[in-house]
């Protein structure tokens, strides 16, 4: 289904940009979990907007509200657990022009090959950004869920335009390497305003995306997440592996347009003997010495981290004017883009990639674990 | 379901490397289409292993047999059709050492953590290349009916290590590019002896190959994968759009470590205004102009060509001494993989491409076509 | 997932029954359908309590709001339809002794050896008929849908204790019955109290539902559901035939222990030259002369009307002293219910029956319709 | 998917009556467990075709060939495995006149107007009895894993016609009536020829069917079926519980017209005081006294048996003269069936009813067992 994804943990967003909420179902979620609500709030404000001068001027409160699946104690209960948003800050009008007039680079024109007219235009419907909301509330609450288990999730921005970050310290697996990664997580889960390892990389990326909103354009950037401390064994062959369930996820993230896991594409160029992660027996545990495989084999974690990246195009939205057509009259027309857009959705995508990765995960450890041993 | 995947049209994929049988099943194809068994095999063969240098020297007959699913006519009559493809060439001896010390790089170790020794070793088991014999099976029949809808397929190595064939002309949507896509695509189906478009790059990744086997080592590359003549209209947003369709199948091939659409990861590097693609009209049809999104935005084909690239790393299997573990011991050991493995899996990789860019497209085709109009 | 259901079309349910809210999300509905409130609301009301001495005197607004899904037109817009209703008079109160003591005949028991306590209680949480409020939201539009392919759904009260209703008349397949079927439904629509064809039979099912109600006891019923208008080649084989699809939802519905087709159990006592019904051709289209089938062979629609019976048990939570156990002390205890509840949940499943069976056929004509012909 | 069923458990089902074979693929089964195949060849014995007067005298082998799924010590290894039983003996000529003249009762008609004549006639295709073959080697297989967990099933004929067998000893739960029914298990197991209790009930069940036979007619029956063993707990509510995946898969059984649990149909007779199974401590564990509801509440297992049954319609296809249509002509038609064809198709779901039994048991202890507790 479209809008729906996993196994054993089953997460459904509904919602336009412009109804009257947005939210999702999250089916599977193991009992007695405890929400910690202050925590989910502080990790969605990570993805509302309004937050300064590289996102959208939409503010909203994005509070989620949890209208099921909790038992009176506060503890998740068995039963679908659902979280409906309000959407209290919109400006339908801003998109009149948009009915006729699709924006290059946007869903307009499929939906409307899809929908002939009945699609939802404004703010894009349930194709906007928005929608991430209610991923990132379920996301969190897996985020919560994995904590328990010893897993833990950060992301950062890896790049924007040509400017790029420190990466994360994934591809070694050495004992040193895992500290100074816990250390980056450490300072990236610490709340500072822009979620870059190297300040400095920060400031010249909130640069170029000043850059870009003020020559009335937006710029791409590329997303990297990591996750420690996921056992060895848990996911499948084929096509539910973790590979396989992140990349469905992330490509449901508006703008993403590649996911590579480990090495990724850099992998194409090496040779096997540089490729393989050597395995020796560390602390009586069998241990990857290095981690170009970001973590999985055959689709089943290998104990080191989960590592993967995702690239996410410029925002489609963009004020100058631009070629397209006229769905009405069937002609060409130029088109001009009003409302607010963030001119880089890599930005706010950081703690989207984190819930993905979250509901992956815990899906994988809830679907496919490690089989008992006999 | 790990071994499954799509929705209108499922396909479920079976056998070992060194079962009785491979196989799959596909439930879903539409009634009344006549299987050419010829073409079939044609295909087939083309990911055939023994046909060069460049490849394992096991040598399959790889016939597929289609025990179910078809009427006494040979078409198609909506029972699920079942392939059986015989395991008639398997030399399990070769795999004794790799009960106890897992390959780099390869399943060995994350299913024994799986499954507690209770997996199928000897070749890999489901997680080895044999498996895309099925998938090519079921593949090939979905390009038939594509075909039947106008739908054309077709994939190429566009690198080897650091070697890079001319890509694919897909990128630009010009009538002009069209056509010189068309004619590489003629190219590529043509039965020339390796799947490249330059025959320059060609020779040049063989050479890379045999290099990396006589130095008992493996490399990895690129494939490039085109369809030409989807209608617009054509998928879903969020989770079961086209990227995502098709990532999750592509994550299924082993060796896959990357996938990305269109642009890419280069669309994070770009403006807005490089990377939209405008809207012109062109003989009465709204026309994206360019192709920078790979055919499909927000999940939804445009009507543009749809393009993706999946990078594979190289070989796991090598001959070289590689540190591992004895999982009996418990101790560090090295290893020495002896069977026959392709040096560069890439290669045999193009046709799997084009199968399954084909079974998720007539899956999206079959499960989320345009809606028909009022 | 245990509270979603479909292929094509997919409802999934939430709530509990003290929960903030109840709802459900429905994926897959066609677009462009004007949602008619008002009717929904009539729809609903049909299944809501405190309407009459033999239902349950919780009175609530039970208001639907749909808050996503739909176009500013107030059509569908093809993305998932989300629909919320507020639990606004709730008195967990009355169930603080059910923590311990679990009511015999319901899940409360179950519940606790499958979550150890986490479960939600009160009020029966996620297995309280509470939950067929939304289920009726979901088939109350796929009911309008459905009628605009002149698909009509009706149900009444075929028995209550040993009283029996004169039933649909949809077994005989002849001109004069489907008239008279027809005048049976437009009766049943006509929005009569209490939902017999037989208003004497009626009469007598309340009087035995007061006589159990006075003996603080309850009693069962048999809910009969029809479908005409269904044309012949819709469903398919095996697991997702309409039979399949209807006993799914229909087990769904709380208190439901079995289910049957057109002459169902009775067929199993006839020989094969009463039960098949012969075909004639009628107007130039092929018939079933009767229906015993009940509208369906093969799992596929004959074109004749789909019958179907579920046999509800009497409501389990009785005011009278029950034999139980304490689950805190391992000892046992005897029962006394408090709270609200109507002494006979058939009453209140038959549009329930109708939502089910409206969104199970809908299903059923989206993800298997006869193929189009060559 | 029509011919796949199940969740963590997955059973898809392929071929014809006239395919070259049928089979099915299991994926999800527990790794380790090594398959008993001669145990699985006198379980699938049960429904094989030609064993006395009151089935069809086509003899096949029936002799499954597991192609994948085992590793080299003859275990399941965690990969799909996969049943192949060949089609050895058809005799297609018997139905060339159902091609244009549909079998009243039979799927002929319905799957030509789903399929319009690219369905496969002979034998009835998909929809034949035949198919029952691979759904026993899956659940034969399903059987001794859970055998291996204290889960035994057994099904006996409860009905044929007017005659009467004796009834399972299920629905009373006190120790006499659990060691009484698992006596009847016992001589269900035996081997006798005909699955009664009662050897005089099956004497007159055998006449009653010779009656038919010598008619040129058929007779229906039902089928009752028992687990015992399965632990409270294990289930889920809504659409997934016991009920709804037994019922699901039953009705993928040909000629099934109705399922019901427990007291099922009669239970709408009772009152709540009678249907209600109090609840005491026996052995310091919770314990249904008496097990009106079959076993499951709200979906989830109550600790007591699993009980249903299921009523089967008389086989379709008769030897005298029927009423139908030629669908080449468009006119009235008269039928005569050749062909073998079994005068009771329910003597022969004996085995069938435990096989989709243990299948939907098995699944729901793997997908949705107990929680851990915290």
């Amino acid at each position: 289904m479209p809008s729906t994804f996993g196994n054993a943990l089953r997460v459904t967003v509904f919602g336009q940009s412009h109804s009257q909420a947005v939210g999702c179902v999250v089916e599977g979620l193991p009992s007695g979990h405890v929400v910690d609500t202050e925590a989910l709030g502080r990790f969605m404000a990570r993805r509302a907007p309004g937050q300064g001068p590289w996102t959208t001027p939409r503010k909203e409160a994005d509070l989620p509200r949890i209208v099921s699946g909790l038992n009176p104690g506060g503890a998740t209960c068995g039963a679908p657990l659902a979280v409906v948003i309000e959407n209290t800050n919109t400006r339908s009008r801003d998109y009149d022009n948009l009915m006729a007039v699709p924006r290059p680079g946007h869903a307009d024109y499929t939906a409307w090959a899809k929908w002939h007219g009945n699609q939802d235009v404004p703010g894009g419907g349930h194709f906007s950004g928005r929608l991430t909301a209610p991923l990132c509330a379920a996301g969190g609450i897996a985020l919560q869920i994995l904590a328990g288990h010893g897993v833990r999730v950060g992301a950062h921005l890896l790049s924007v335009a040509d400017v790029r970050d420190e990466p994360l310290c994934a591809l070694d697996n050495a004992p040193a390497s895992r500290a100074r990664l816990e250390s980056q997580l450490d300072a990236l889960a610490d709340g500072r305003t822009f979620p870059t390892i190297d300040a400095a990389a920060g400031k010249a990326m909130l640069a170029a995306i000043d850059d870009a909103r003020r020559e009335l354009d937006s710029v791409g950037g590329v997303v990297e997440c990591v996750a420690t401390g996921m056992p060895a064994g848990v996911g499948s062959p084929m096509f539910d592996g973790i590979e396989n369930l992140i990349a469905r996820a992330a490509f449901g993230v508006p703008a993403v347009k590649g996911v590579e896991f480990g090495r990724g594409f850099e992998a194409a160029r090496l040779r096997g003997s540089e490729d393989n992660d050597p395995y020796r027996m560390v602390d009586g545990a069998v241990t990857p010495v290095t981690n170009n495989a970001g973590g999985a084999l055959g689709g089943i974690t290998t104990g080191a981290p989960v590592l993967f990246r995702m690239a996410l195009k410029p925002t489609s939205s963009i004020s100058r004017p631009q070629e397209s057509v006229d769905l009405t009259s069937g002609s060409d027309a130029t088109l001009e883009v009003h409302g607010r857009h963030d001119p880089c959705v890599a930005t706010r995508a950081v703690p989207v990639a984190e819930a993905i990765c979250a509901l992956a995960l815990l899906d994988a450890l809830l679907s496919f674990p490690p089989e008992p041993q006999a």
